[in-house]
């Protein structure tokens, strides 16, 4: 069985889980504990970071952009990246834009402030920057909302990997209670779409040891 | 013809510039200086970076790996993605490592603190911030001997996305004058070899004003 080294905050991870469940590929899943830099888990992966994919015949997958356009090319039913080149290019800018800037900006700040550091014992977490991550947080937000007011779907007519993207960071900050999402018609709308698929329900199962989801996270009329 | 928005140190307009190079592509090259948030610009990509690519038919592209993707899908001569889905997916692993590790690690780093902040009236340099990604460039050099002393080429027995990445980064460090390649013999032969195909020349040829390159920069045989 292909097994996914995961942890439950990390949007990466989240990716890969939602990507998987798409294409109804079977997977175990097992916590890493990146911090602890396992030798076993750097010989699978160098970098030291979540997530890894552990095919069947022992294949080694690591940095989730690199996984996904694997699955993509190995799975490609149903397609997540489009087809013509253009509209690729839309869907991997997108997925881009959360990776890189929504979680340099967002997610990678909240997470780190509000939970590595209080459990990895780094000290208290600091306001300035969690201020500052939430007010970039409305300014994606609004981005957000602008998309969602003019395509069915994030990166056009159909459900891609940039939904799945957006719903991977969105979800972990989400578990934080941090997304004012009554400020935010069409993104709300768009992730009750995207929650209510059967791809997002072992997410909404997650629980976190120690940090329990707020109420509305699981709930689909949120 | 087609214009690749850019600036001289960003390693992504770098491997831009690298692959329409490799894939014989005509360009031109525009200077944008992202900080000031130019509303044309802004409007082309909303995310404010660098690199942008504007096709001769208004086509806009922008976020460097959605760019290269499609840049091998519409020039596929030659390949720089390898050809197996296992192949792609350690090219794209190590673009990954450039792009997000090596980056957030060094480059960023190192540009941030040696350039941008003295050139946007930011304050003085952090020796901590440049003693640190230092350091981490050791780490990261050491990585690359280990591969170079494997493989042929980065990813594996062909030039590629990953040798491009690798070379983009390099560069914008070595512009700085910060690398001790006599300490990492293999790194600094693969380097040579890199720099010495006619897809590097323009690269060696930039230069940034105020900013002179250290002698060995433009040096084929440093």
């Amino acid at each position: 069985m292909r097994t996914l080294y995961h942890l439950w905050l990390s949007p990466f991870s989240r990716k890969v889980r939602l990507v998987l469940a798409e294409k109804q590929v079977e997977f175990t899943m097992t916590v890493e504990p990146v911090w602890e830099r396992r030798r076993e888990f750097l010989a699978l992966n160098p970098a030291g970071d979540v997530p890894v994919l552990v095919e069947t015949d022992g294949t080694v997958l690591s940095h989730s952009a690199a996984i996904c356009e694997y699955l993509e090319e190995t799975h490609p039913d149903p397609r997540l990246i489009g087809r013509a080149p253009v509209e690729r290019a839309e869907v991997r800018r997108l997925v881009g834009w959360f990776d890189t800037k929504f979680d340099r900006e967002v997610t990678d700040r909240l997470v780190t402030e509000k939970v590595m550091k209080r459990f990895l014992g780094l000290g208290e977490p600091d306001s300035r920057q969690i201020r500052t991550a939430l007010q970039d947080l409305t300014t994606h937000l609004n981005y957000i909302d602008y998309l969602c007011e003019r395509r069915d779907w994030l990166a056009g007519d159909n459900l891609s990997l940039a939904d799945i993207a957006a719903a991977a960071h969105l979800s972990a900050v989400d578990y934080l209670g941090d997304i004012p999402w009554e400020q935010h018609q069409p993104a709300h709308n768009r992730s009750a779409r995207i929650k209510s698929r059967p791809s997002f329900r072992p997410l909404l199962a997650d629980a976190i040891p120690g940090l329990p989801a707020p109420r509305h996270y699981a709930d689909l009329d949120f």
